[in-house]
């Protein structure tokens, strides 16, 4: 089946590459800050090729068009590019070419290599510098080349920015900006700049709404040893955060001058800027005119560790949107088979329970709700219309969260709904124990998640079985549900760094199945990294967990389980009814009782 | 108690520092080749502070003198540094300096800091360059500013060479000459500069007599795309050698001349060199002259995959070397308390075991006998005369192993010889889980020992217990028992490298627990690696045990194993009752069926 729009508006693009003599074209999934979600302005790769997908490159030349994407999303690739004469390019599988790979082999001396250098990172720019115009090979980057193409674009968002009251923040941004400064000094740097939105937004202790589902406002930093310059579109200032960026020493300029700003800017020291965040162009601009030290932000640490304040805050609203999720839990198995229910309708409800709770303020993401064989798809996106009905047999994985005035939410649970097969039941209890394992973790501290990863793997991996992504990520604070630099990940990248789990650094830990065809699997839960014990071989670390919702035990294959891995669900399962079954219905609560009992 | 003669010797340093004008001297423990295991020759740290561990840093000045040594030797450092005057500095400890930090702290502009640039490392030496002569400190390197102190100094070994039959290799030197040029050229350079012993020997196929314990000739390599300069000292090319050498294109040069040669060669091209292995001299001589390419030498991967010849010599050396080691348990258990035995007789008796089977040549290293609390310091060596008295009662710690024409081995274990505690129970019983549960680890190719080590060590950390070293190593073939890149590690150094687990690798499994003043628990086998199933998820990797040595049934506490810990031994004990049974007497065979009877 063709997909006629998509096939005329690359016609429509290779016209236009013929006519500015580029031979290809290059669009990531990006915005101008390298954030993960991207506002609809800048939905340039789905405009052109139709994947929806998180994340995903397209490069277009005369002959081919190809779209590279990671393991979460080929089955839901392979899907929407139907029809488009788009080839799947499926990265991290063996003898597929990385794009600056499939570029340098498919490239010319003298062929024009184009890409809106605002929305490409740094080493994604250099790598093609080194490997392209050693060949003879010229890179266009100063702007969109396609820009103009897409007529009924969405306008750039700039809406208005909310302070946050210290109450909600426990440091201020005075005492952020001074740590920032003394990091500064201590690297022998003049300055900082910043381009990610979570860092500035942590930095100011404000947030935006210019993202869906991430709480932050398009902007730039550039931080001095006495000054910051805070680059945001003026219609997102209120008079309030004038005020406060004022009483600061915060200086405003306006979102669109960051450019001609950095060209003018007169330097005196190194600039700290972490490459992986700023923009191919940001790099480029700043580099020919001063020293650029390519380090993380002092901010994305400071950041991941949660301070006790919003800890605090963090277990009060865990506890709420843990309820809220048991509640749903309940009324799905309830309803199902009883009312006309679909993997949207299921959605929905548990929105609207979220929306319902005091201090919501938006979802931390779109709510995954996959039933069946669409639950094999890990980022699968529930569409009215065409999405699937529900009915009182095998499982609906629902990955879910909520942005509160108090902490972002991340959790999933994967639902029997009716009769589920044997080889379900035991690939969920092999999750179940996976999850459970590594959060009973007793580790050193200096451990980093690639020494923690294949507790939570391990039962999988006995059975042959891999879930195609990390275990886990960090968790911002009304922020951003992906943050580094923690996380737990078991692959290797020579030279690439690792946070050491410190206290107070929250992640997720989300073992999961998935069984193209046939069914998906992930529970998750978020847990926050504390001291252990401290004895003379060192200080031990444990996680603390936040989130308090059954695991089904309609899928759980006792035979199949460890003893230990019984204990473990047994006493979590004690836990989740002594901490929620208090805010629940007599009914809900009578039901908890029974799916929370000992196996 | 004042140690006299190592004072002396300090003070006769202290003058000669002083008529040099030297503020600090600086001795590592290495050779020239930054061997693990130095001759005689290379003992100057020994002589001078008295301390006898394989690893060690002494820093002398007018007012203070440090010993920086790792965790495996604290306790025994401690002892051995009792009355000498020298401060102990236990790395990686909290708060304790690296020893960079400490001279940085101490030194002031124009001071002089002296070492033997052919004994330090560059990685250490460049440090000391940053950190120092930014400070205007300046360093001297060029000779040993202590030689001629130490009036008795054995002389620089040169043993005669010994060509392995390709029988032994599996694969010609030629062939290992052509795929080391390949990857020269691969990776732009002209130039191999090796120094590694270990890598010479294999490949050259050839095995040297130079250091205790490591079949090895002391020699340097400079390795074109045409011919192969190779230094060794006269006496110790052999006629068959020298022809074997001709004939491959390889120039012999005298050992000494290898600096003289690099100062007066013509380069036309970059040199490739592990600034790991050569030492901060070579490293200087070279790259004031040429561009080094620093990385590891292609060497150190290739001889660390195991080709099928190798492994199969090593299946059966193994076999015969577990054999030894049973029996020598059997013999200990039978004569504890009916004959005099000490910890050094007892090792005596194991070495003339090992001394009396087939294609035996040499240990691989000294054998580790540690009775009781002396187990507790890991790297122990007992003396005849000081060492302790064998009684029935408490364990004995055995890590020995041999070189033999067919591969070198490596064991532990650790041995009841009558009544132990309910706590050295558990111990043991955790010890024995977490090595055959790494054992049994099943993980995708990809993954390094980091991801791993945790298996090994979950049952420890669990109790709050750690063992400070890594897991497991490398071993050579016919060569040095610790070998890389390979290895089971937990911590994490920013920038350093990781070897994936490649299949035909082996890698040491030994987990312990040492509670200093008690006792001390290791239980050690070899394991290669190799391929799993292979699917849609990826290649699984699994381990092949090598070692059959049955694990003390006496230590060990069911109560305190899980199941899955039970089946495991049980299923190891029957396989070494059916490997080695067969090459038992009638007496030992009886013997091994009860100590090897299931849970």
């Amino acid at each position: 089946m063709k997909n006629q729009r998509i096939q005329e508006r690359i016609e429509k693009l290779r016209r236009k590459m013929e006519a500015e003599n580029i031979r290809f074209y290059i669009v990531p999934t990006a915005d101008y800050h390298n954030s993960e979600y991207v506002d609809d302005y800048f939905k340039v790769r789905e405009f052109f090729s139709g994947f929806t997908g998180s994340n995903g490159t397209l490069v277009v030349s005369a002959e081919e068009a190809g779209l590279w994407t990671d393991g979460r999303y080929f089955i839901q690739a392979e899907k929407e590019l139907e029809g488009t004469g788009i080839t799947l390019f499926r990265m991290q599988e063996e003898g597929v070419p990385e794009i600056w790979q499939y570029l340098e082999e498919k490239t010319q001396e003298s062929d024009l290599v184009a890409f809106d250098g605002r929305v490409v990172d740094t080493a994604f720019g250099k790598k093609l510098e080194k490997k392209l115009e050693a060949k003879g090979v010229k890179l266009y980057y100063e702007d969109d080349p396609a820009a103009g193409l897409w007529t009924d674009r969405p306008g750039l968002p700039a809406h208005p920015v909310t302070v946050l009251p210290d109450a909600l923040c426990g440091v201020t941004t005075e005492e952020k900006l001074a740590a920032v400064r003394e990091k500064m000094c201590r690297e022998g740097c003049s300055y900082l700049l910043l381009s990610k939105l979570d860092d500035l937004m942590w930095l100011l202790n404000i947030r935006g709404s210019d993202v869906e589902c991430n709480p932050v406002a398009l902007s730039y930093g550039l931080i001095t040893m006495d000054e910051m310059f805070y680059f945001i579109g003026g219609r997102a200032v209120t008079p309030q955060f004038r005020t406060y960026a004022q009483d600061r020493g915060i200086i405003l300029k306006e979102y669109a001058d960051i450019i001609p700003f950095l060209k003018t800017f007169s330097y005196e020291g190194r600039v700290l800027a972490d490459e992986k965040n700023i923009s191919y162009l940001l790099y480029k601009t700043v580099s020919e005119r001063a020293e650029i030290l390519n380090q993380s932000s002092p901010t994305e640490w400071m950041k991941a560790v949660k301070n006790p304040v919003e800890l605090d805050r963090m277990r009060e609203i865990y506890l709420k949107d843990s309820v809220v999720v048991t509640k749903f839990i309940y009324w799905l198995k309830q309803n199902v088979g009883r009312m006309e229910l679909t993997e949207v309708s299921a959605a929905d409800y548990l929105d609207g329970l979220r929306a319902q709770t005091e201090g919501f303020l938006d979802l931390s993401f779109p709510t995954i709700s996959a039933y069946k064989e669409n639950a094999a798809m890990m980022h699968y996106e529930a569409m009215e219309g065409s999405c699937k009905k529900l009915a009182p047999e095998g499982m609906l994985l629902v990955d879910s969260g909520g942005q509160y005035l108090g902490g972002t939410t991340d959790v999933t649970r994967t639902i029997v709904l009716g009769a589920v097969s044997q080889e379900i039941k035991k690939h969920y209890s092999a999750v179940a124990a996976g999850m459970l394992q590594l959060s009973q973790a007793k580790f050193l501290y200096g451990c980093t998640g690639r020494n923690l990863d294949i507790l939570a793997r391990k039962p999988l991996w006995d059975m042959g079985i891999d879930y195609k992504c990390g275990t886990g990520h960090g968790v911002g604070y009304i922020l951003n549900v992906h943050e580094g630099p923690q996380g737990i990940r078991w692959r290797f990248a020579p030279g690439s760094s690792e946070a050491v789990l410190e206290a107070g650094m929250d992640v997720t830990n989300e073992p999961g199945v998935y069984i193209e065809g046939s069914h998906g699997i992930r529970i998750e839960n978020v847990m926050v990294v504390r001291n252990g014990v401290k004895n003379g071989d060192g200080q031990f670390m444990e996680f603390e967990t936040l989130t308090f919702v059954p695991i089904d035990r309609e899928a759980l294959d006792k035979d199949s389980l460890r003893t230990e891995d019984i204990e473990r669900i047994n006493a979590y399962h004690k836990q989740v009814y002594d901490k929620i079954s208090a805010f629940l219905t007599e009914e809900e609560r009578t039901w908890l009782g029974e799916a929370t009992a000992a196996l």
